[in-house]
C-alpha cells in the first residue's frame, strides 16, 4: 500500500452520512480492495497509469507532511514525466490545488467567517510554499459559504474588490514563497456601479495583480442559483503568462462548457485551472469525465478543484426540481485532481476532508501531444467559425436529411 | 451476479496475450471482485449508475440468447430510463451495436475476406433482428480489415460505391426487420473520378438509402495513416431524420473533436454513433471519456462501437514513433458501449470477443438534460463564433495577458 502522507487516522471521524461504506476515495477504494494485478489494470483503465508513461508518487518534506498530520489535511503528491527533447529543456512546474471546508457555521458574523477560514487555510499555504508550490489555486469562492443556493442578497457583503482583503492576505504568500496564486472571490467591482461578479485573481509570484478572470458562463440548476447573484463574465479567455508558464482559469461551471475550454487553448493556455463547488447528487459521475476530456481535447493540463462538506444555512431554501425546503446544498465531494493531456491523471484528493494535492508536471508535454495526435492540426476551425456564425442567426436552419420513406408502413 | 447472456464457457479460450489478468471487461473485473456495497459505490462514481435513475439489465427473446450462445458472441442488454412528461409519450428506441473481428486472414482472397465477414455478421444481425432493434449501427469499416495501416493502396479494392454489395447485404436485413441500419464503409466515389472516402451509409427501416456521412476529421497518429487513403469528409454534419429519431454518426478519430460533436448537437441530433477502429496501447484511457463528454455537453445519446482483435499483415510496415517494422495494428479492444446525456452509461462489451449491445433509450431524456442543464442556453455561442472567425485568420493575436514582473529575479 502506498504511503500516505496524512493523518489517516481522522478519516473514520470526519466521515458524514454521504459516505455509504467508509471509504476516503475512489482511488484507495480500488486499491484497498483489488489485488495488486487487477488494480494496475483497472488504474491504465481508469486512469491512464501505467499506459506509456506511469505517473509517481513523490516525497514532501517533512515540514509539510508534519503539518498535514497536524491539522489533518490529506496531502498528496505525484509528478506526470514526458519525453525528454533534444532542443528544449524540461519546463517542470510545481502545482498546488487546496480543497477546504468552511471554518464557522453560516451563521457566524461574516467578519469572523471569513478570518476564520483565512485561520484554516494558512497551514495548508504553508504547506504548499514550504513543498516549493510554483502555483498555487485555491477553490472557488474560498473566501465565504457557497451560499448563492439560499438566493438572500445579504451574503453580497462577503464580496470584495480584486485588490481586497483575500488578495492581500493571499499577496503575502506569493511573495513569500515565490508563488503565482490564483484566487477566485466573490468580486464586488467598485469602479462599474459595484456590481457583483464571480471572479479569479491572478496573483504573481511577486506578490503583484497580475490580472483577472470572470466567469464565462452561469449555471441555472437545481441549487445552483448563481444568475441570481453575478452575470457572465466580460473579460474573454484571458491566458497569463506568469514565470512559471501560460495559464488559464476555467471557473466552476465553464467546465461544462466544450467552446470554453477551447478558447483558452486558443489562446495558449499550459495549465487550466478549474476553481469549483459542486454537490455530489448533482454532478459527481461528470467530475471524472469533463476536465479529462478538455485536457485530451486541447493538449494542455487541466487542474479541477472542489470544496468539501456541507454547508448548511440559517433559513431553508427551495429550488431544485421541486426538492421540499431544505437548508443545505448538499456534500461538496472535494476530489480535487490533475488531468494530463495524455490522458493520464492523478487519484483524487479526499471525498471529506480539506486537502492538498501537489502535481508535477512538464509543460513540455503540451507540445509533444500536439504532434503526436494532431488535434489542433485536424480541427477544420474555418468549418466551426462557419458553422456557429450561421447557427446563431435566428433564421438558422439545421442540416437535417429526413428520410422521404418515413411515413410509410413498414412492409 | 447479474445473468450473462451469453455464452461464458467460451471466454477463457479466446483471451489473447493483451489480456494481463484474465477478465472480459472493466464492469466485470469490477463486479466479480469487489463485494456490492463497493461494486456500487465505484458504479455510482464511475457510471452515474445508482445515481438518480439507475440503468437496468433487459431480457432478450430466446433466439437472441440461442444465437450468441451458438455463435459464441457476447450479448448485452439494458435500459435507460427518463422522466415520465405530462405532454409527450415516451420515445423509447432500441438500439443495437455490433463490435466483430475480421473472419479470415488478411492473406485470403478479398473476396473471400468479405463474404466470410458478411457469414460472421448474419447471426449477430439475427440476434439484433429478433431482439426488435430499431436502429442498428456496425463498427467503422466494418466490411474489411482495417488495412490503413500499412500505406499499401491495394487495399482499395475493398472499396464499394455507397450502393454496393455491402450496403445491399444489409439492405435485407433493414426491410426484414424494420431496422435503420448505419453502415461504416471505405467508400468509392463512382461520380467524383473513382477517390476514396470513409463514409457512413443511413439505410432506412424500408431498405432504402436515407443519405451518408463522410468522416470529418481524418487521423495522422501512431499507425493510423488513413490520409495516404482518404481526405477530410465533405458532407457536413448531416443529422437524418428516421423513423426511430434524429441520428448522426461522428466517425471514429472524429470524436477526439469535441466540435463535431457540437455540430451534431446544433444540427438536432438525438444519438450520435460514433463507429471507430482503435487499439489499446493508443487510445484505452480516453475511450471511456470522450463519448460521455459529447454526451453530457450536447444533451444527446452517443453509442460508441469498436473493432475486436488483431489484424496482422503480410506485409510489415513502419510507422508510429519509431517502433521497428511490424505487421499488425495492435489489439482492437472492443468496449462498445452507450453514453447518456444524464452522465450515466451502460457497461461496456467485452475487450475480447465479437458482441452485439442491445439499448433502449427514451429520446425525450436529451430535452429533460437541456432544460435541467440549461447547457445550450447557457452557451454564450456568438462569442465563440466570434472567436473561431478571428483564430482562423493567419494575423490572429491571442488574448495574452503577461506579467509586467516576468523577468524579475524573485526577491
Amino acid at each position: 500500500m502506498e504511503k500516505r502522507q496524512n493523518g489517516e487516522a481522522k478519516k473514520k471521524e470526519e466521515e458524514p452520512k454521504d459516505s455509504i461504506c467508509g471509504y476516503d476515495s475512489l482511488h484507495l477504494l480500488l486499491k484497498d480492495n483489488l489485488n495488486p494485478q487487477h488494480f494496475q489494470e483497472v488504474s491504465r483503465l481508469l486512469t491512464g497509469l501505467n499506459c506509456g508513461k506511469a505517473i509517481e508518487t513523490i516525497a514532501l518534506p517533512e515540514s509539510a507532511t508534519a503539518l498535514s498530520v497536524k491539522h489533518g489535511f490529506d496531502l498528496q503528491a505525484f509528478s506526470f514525466s514526458a519525453d525528454k527533447e533534444l532542443l528544449r529543456e524540461p519546463r517542470v512546474v510545481r502545482v498546488g490545488l487546496i480543497q477546504n471546508s468552511i471554518a464557522l457555521p453560516t451563521t457566524a458574523h461574516f467578519a469572523d467567517q471569513k478570518k476564520a477560514i483565512f485561520e484554516k487555510l494558512k497551514p495548508i499555504i504553508e504547506a504548499a510554499g514550504s513543498s516549493g508550490v510554483n502555483i498555487l489555486c485555491l477553490q472557488e469562492a474560498w473566501m465565504m459559504p457557497f451560499a448563492f443556493c439560499t438566493r438572500e442578497k445579504r451574503w453580497c457583503e462577503f464580496a470584495e474588490p480584486v485588490d481586497g482583503e483575500s488578495t492581500r492576505f493571499l499577496q503575502s504568500f506569493a511573495l513569500k514563497y515565490n508563488m503565482v496564486i490564483i484566487s477566485s472571490i466573490l468580486e464586488r467591482d467598485i469602479n462599474h456601479g459595484e456590481v457583483i461578479w464571480n471572479t479569479s485573481v491572478v496573483i504573481g509570484n511577486h506578490g503583484n495583480i497580475i490580472g483577472k478572470h470572470r466567469k464565462n458562463h452561469i449555471p441555472r440548476v437545481g441549487d445552483f442559483n448563481e444568475s441570481t447573484y453575478y452575470m457572465e463574465g466580460n473579460t474573454g479567455h484571458p491566458v497569463f503568462e506568469t514565470v512559471y508558464g501560460k495559464i488559464a482559469i476555467n471557473i466552476c461551471y465553464g467546465r461544462h462548457h466544450p467552446l470554453n475550454w477551447l478558447a483558452f487553448g486558443l489562446n495558449g493556455a499550459e495549465i487550466v485551472f478549474n476553481p469549483s463547488a459542486t454537490v455530489g447528487e448533482l454532478s459527481e459521475p461528470m467530475w471524472p469525465i469533463e476536465a479529462r476530456n478538455a485536457a485530451i481535447a486541447n493538449s494542455y493540463f487541466v487542474a479541477s478543484i472542489n470544496r468539501v462538506g456541507t454547508e448548511t444555512f440559517p433559513n431553508a431554501f427551495t429550488s431544485g426540481d421541486g426538492k421540499p425546503a431544505h437548508a443545505d446544498f448538499g456534500h461538496f465531494y472535494g476530489s480535487s485532481y490533475v488531468s494530463a493531456p495524455d490522458a493520464s491523471c492523478t487519484p483524487s484528493l479526499s471525498r471529506y476532508r480539506d486537502g492538498l494535492l501537489v502535481t508535477d508536471m512538464d509543460l513540455n508535454l503540451c507540445r509533444q501531444l500536439k504532434d503526436k495526435w494532431g488535434f489542433r492540426m485536424t480541427s477544420r476551425y474555418e468549418l466551426y467559425a462557419d458553422t456557429l456564425a450561421r447557427y446563431v442567426k435566428p433564421e438558422f436552419e439545421p442540416q437535417v436529411i429526413t428520410d422521404p420513406l418515413l411515413h410509410r408502413k413498414a412492409s
